[in-house]
């Protein structure tokens, strides 16, 4: 009827006339209107606060008097006596409409509310979770009417939520009786939307209204560690976050040695199989502990991983990944149980997804990029470089998206670097080397001065990080210690006493702790080979994407993964590890696959989305591509023989020097050597 | 085209035209004729044998003629060298239609053959089965194309059998990769189809073409034994049964008894649930062995089991059944995985159906016999009465069909008893008492002979089983050792010296071993007391369902149960156990439980049906029915006090002795004592 008050709500805009006497939620739920509530309009949980607006809206055509929604009741009085209720808020379940009004629904009174990401990330999370609380009131049994008490579960999330095809594993079963009897027939069950079929699944079930948060742990499964994000699944917020080393490093430092492993240990990739899972327990408790919550409290985890890590996670030989023409044995996203994986530490019913993998090199974390990143909605061109032990570079604009993975083994995470050492307090991350002197001066991490700097004292200083030996090199060249073509030049050579020989080649020393007791640590000729070799890899994909494209220079970089965080993107151009690009064009997007999983464990619609996004990725295969091998040798000398550096030029001058001391410093047998080993 | 060859299939009648050179297979697929085929049409599996037939065929109005079907060809003669095809059969892949052609598909190529079931059983099992085998060639990687092997073979078995929604459990994914390269990229797979759900799961996978035969386990999950029969999944054959002891007899001997367990021992129905799917793991490598097949080619289990080892099975607390109003943690029908019941012997990916619960006392064991027995589609009125340790008991046609369970206890097994033992081997089973001399002749399990022949010889006895203690009481009461109420006279009442006086009451000596150096076998005034429990409880049921149907008489009794196999029914109605009927209208439906699950197993069509057939199932109440504690005092007199044993007056005269000589026969404590810790 048209002399029905008029209800509009906002942000959304959304309005229509209802009957006098209508709760407010009922009203936003007729009208689509995204207001939340886990009880269901009892007034218990308070998440459908909303915050009522009076005076005129000339823009809405109304006019909002007082007494435009019933007054303040009992349950809102006793819900702020014990709580506390923002000022001017109403319980939307409590509050009907009495005459025409404007409604505002605040932020966290939103289900798809945004979670605004941190300052690097550019796109925001629309919260969507597949695992949610619902409150409801369940008929109690009836000896006359026998029915179980999982279907009449089922039929009260029907009645009340409009929730069907409700699945319980045995977990769920086993509790459900107790927690029904103990809320006296009230409960707040977890259930989990699927995102690959419709089916809904009770994760738990907790006796009466149930006001404890539930997490979800996002999980980047790398080849050196594994790190997690504990988000809260209401907020979104990430908990804890927290990391350990993959075990697997036993087996293998990078991903062919293990698939090597697994070919020549039967039962090798079973052993593999346990040791992963068993650190993602450990790691489950301990992100747990740290955020001061029950590790039952985790309902799911969503996993990105490179191909294979992918497999060893699932119990499959990881094999055919170590030759052409490196087949899967899935591609497609899957929904598992936690249990499916051996995986005990976590809620019982934890439910798991792990994303999709583009190819046999390129996995769910590039995948979990994409996801992140985007390259498909860019206008302008994008480069992105997801580093670690294998690499992963995504072109693309809303054209087209090309993917390739590129094999530059770990030193640039500090692994096969005479001092590296992985990322942690002492390690030296920051390098400067005086042109003129040839002294350096170095930062450590968990310290913020120089090493120049009055205020550094005297901490122990205990090797060298991925980021440190990046930018020592590339310091080392920018000062004429380093050849174009990658050699360390003598002292003489140099005019440094720092430059000292080690047998038929030289090193820089970058620091000598020997009157503290500390370490030597130097940069050698092997150091700058390593480095060579992986840099001359990773640049070597980035060409290869960039002829397929038929471009040779793209708009802008994005420097992902753990360690594209800490990379200066200067040093980068200036080693050659990236095409030439403007340097304000070139920024870190931080663990991007981290967040990708984030954002498929906050969403499901972004889990339904990563099958859309990956399928329009074009694979492009580095081991069998001839031009890659030219690329990979072409790209060896600092700068790179086929490199213009025209922007860099702007910013840095490289000396013209070369130091004829013998080989070690071009592309040896050793690069030849892996990417035979890679191609077979 | 009308010129068109017409083809008429036998025995569908099934008819169409088809172009010439139309294979036979091709034909029956496109009219829907029940063809079966695992290869596909390749002319490997052999499976799509039919058998043309020549000649006038006035009824279908054609005449055939040789040169009907293409001539032999050289994968038929291939075939027929190897394995031999029987005469005058072709392969339906391989013919094709030339002329008018009448084909025969004999019984052995439908995939929906009926499987005669055994003597005393009266319907047939037409197999659906949920799991099957399928032949597919796969499309190798690409690695330019890049998709996961699983994803290839998903869609191989869309193009080529029309399956879709494929899933494969990991432990599938983890041999996929290797199967498929060992085959050549051809592949057989056993695929199951959900009855609950629409999706197709994976169960095997192996490579090339498959030979070895598929199995399941029908399991009858008992408080006491624990039986399954291995069919195989093609055929419906039952290639092995076994049984084995429950375990969880250590906990307590009946339901209730384990129920108090798990209430009095925290932790303790995880145990009895940890004990009873070991025994499963055990009986399911015994069966295999039996049967000479591997454990892992069994790919599905269907459990039927009453309400409380329905619980433990699944690991849920049974404690709500031991109490009103006795709800069941779920009723409905569950699929899982084997792995989810921890049960490791079968198939890895082994799937698992458990039939759906009718009520907390009336479990998914009543729901197997009326799947198998089919009360809702008698004309006539039956009583089904399933003898265990609890009975159940199930009355109807096809306007209503009622239920309910009676607490017997495990007298009727031999517990309780005596000299009362299990059924094997040296155990009393039948008994006969001459009404003149008061001596008696028994027959022994193992032995064919009565214990007065000369034959008998002098084999270990040992005890007393069910069907034994139902049979000497019956006798004992026919031969006047027994009065009305249940007393066992004196040796000067009954003029046998085999009536001996123990303490205050009597008993009457079956077997005196004493010279062999075997046992004294007796039947004490104990013994009769607790057959007359067991006996009112079953009888009492029974009148309830009466009640509640509104009828005095039913049209006929069918005994199931294992044990209800070898109950006499004659011997079963002197008691007083079963309502009166005509004699020759009481039947065995052997172990009907068994059967149901068989049927479930073997079809999918069956599956669905069963959650039908049990909404339309009643359930009657006996735990809260003031009529059946009336109904049970009034049973306990043998004969009934309420009953007119009309028929069973036309064969036996009952003589009309009464023993005064003091309590215990009558209705005493314990039988009050036992309904009301039911009631509780």
């Amino acid at each position: 009827m048209s002399t029905d008050p008029l209800v509009i709500f906002t942000p959304s805009g959304k309005r229509g006339r209802f009957a006098k006497g209508t709760p407010v939620l009922t009203a936003a739920r007729q009208l689509g209107v995204d207001l939340d509530s886990v009880c269901g309009g009892r007034g218990i949980c308070s998440k459908c606060q909303v915050a009522p607006s009076y005076g005129e809206f000339p823009k809405h055509g109304v006019t909002v008097r007082e007494g435009a929604l019933s007054e303040w009741n009992s349950v809102e009085q006793r819900y702020d006596d014990i709580r506390g209720l923002p000022k001017g808020r109403r319980l939307g379940c409590q509050a009907t409409v009495q005459g025409d009004i404007v409604v505002d629904v605040p932020p966290e009174s939103q289900v798809h509310r945004q979670v605004v990401r941190k300052a690097a990330s550019l796109r925001q999370i629309v919260m969507d979770p597949a695992t949610k609380l619902y409150f409801v009131h369940v008929t109690e049994p009836d000896m006359h009417e026998p029915s179980g008490d999982l279907e009449r579960l089922a039929v009260a999330l029907k009645d009340e939520w409009g929730i069907e095809d409700i699945h319980a594993p045995l977990p769920v079963l086993a509790k459900l009786q107790k927690a029904l009897r103990k809320g006296n027939w009230e409960v707040t069950v977890a259930v989990h939307r699927g995102s690959l079929d419709t089916r809904h699944r009770i994760v738990d079930v907790f006796p009466g209204f149930h006001e404890a948060r539930i997490f979800g742990l996002a999980i980047d499964l790398g080849s050196t560690t594994i790190a997690a994000h504990l988000c809260d699944l209401r907020t979104g917020e990430v908990a804890a976050s927290a990391g350990v080393m993959n075990p697997q490093i036993r087996f293998g430092e990078d991903l062919m040695s293990r698939v090597s492993y697994a070919m020549m240990n039967p039962g090798g990739e079973v052993e593999m199989t346990a040791s992963v899972r068993a650190a993602i327990d450990d790691l489950t408790d301990q992100i747990a502990t740290e955020a001061g919550i029950e590790a039952d409290q985790i309902l799911e985890a969503v996993f990105v991983c490179n191909p294979v890590m992918h497999h060893l996670l699932l119990g499959v030989d990881p094999v055919e990944l170590g030759q052409a023409p490196f087949a899967l044995a899935t591609s497609d996203a899957m929904e598992l149980q936690a249990r499916d994986l051996d995986l005990t530490r976590m809620n019982d019913a934890a439910q798991v997804f792990v994303l999709p993998c583009i190819a046999g090199h390129v996995g769910a974390d590039a995948a979990a990029v994409a996801l992140s990143e985007e390259p498909g909605k860019s206008e302008d061109l994008v480069l992105i470089v997801d580093v670690g032990t294998n690499a992963e570079l995504l072109l693309g604009n809303t054209t087209r998206v090309l993917a390739c993975s590129s094999p530059t083994g770990p030193a640039f995470e500090g692994a096969q670097i005479s001092s590296g050492q992985r990322a942690a307090p002492g390690a030296i991350e920051r390098v400067e080397i005086d042109p003129e002197t040839k002294e350096p001066r170095f930062r450590i991490i968990g310290n913020e001065h120089w090493s120049t700097d009055e205020g550094f004292g005297h901490p122990r200083i205990t090797g060298i990080c991925g980021s440190g030996i990046i930018e020592a090199v590339a310091e080392m060249r920018m000062a004429g210690i380093l050849d174009d073509k990658g050699l360390i030049g003598s002292a003489e050579q140099t005019g440094t006493p720092r430059c000292v020989a080690t047998g038929r080649t030289h090193a820089y020393v970058l620091y000598d702790g020997a009157r503290f007791g500390g370490p030597l640590i130097t940069v050698t000729q092997g150091d700058i080979r390593a480095i060579q070799l992986a840099k001359s890899a990773l640049y070597a994909g980035a060409r290869l994407l960039m002829d397929e494209m038929g471009v040779d220079r793209v708009d802008r970089i994005t420097l992902a993964g753990a360690f594209g965080a800490h990379i200066s993107p200067k040093h980068a151009m200036v080693l050659g590890m990236i095409p030439d690009a403007p340097l304000d064009r070139v920024r870190s997007a931080g663990n991007a696959a981290g967040t990708g999983a984030r954002i498929a464990l906050c969403s499901v619609t972004a889990r339904r989305d990563i099958a859309r996004i990956v399928r329009q990725i074009t694979k492009v295969e580095t081991a069998v591509a001839p031009k890659f091998q030219e690329h990979f040798v072409n790209a060896n000398a600092i700068p790179h023989a086929t490199d213009k550096f025209t922007e860099l030029a702007q910013i840095v001058t490289l000396p013209d020097v070369s130091f004829n001391t013998g080989g070690g410093g071009s592309m040896g047998e050793d690069g030849r050597r892996r990417r035979r080993a890679r191609a077979k």
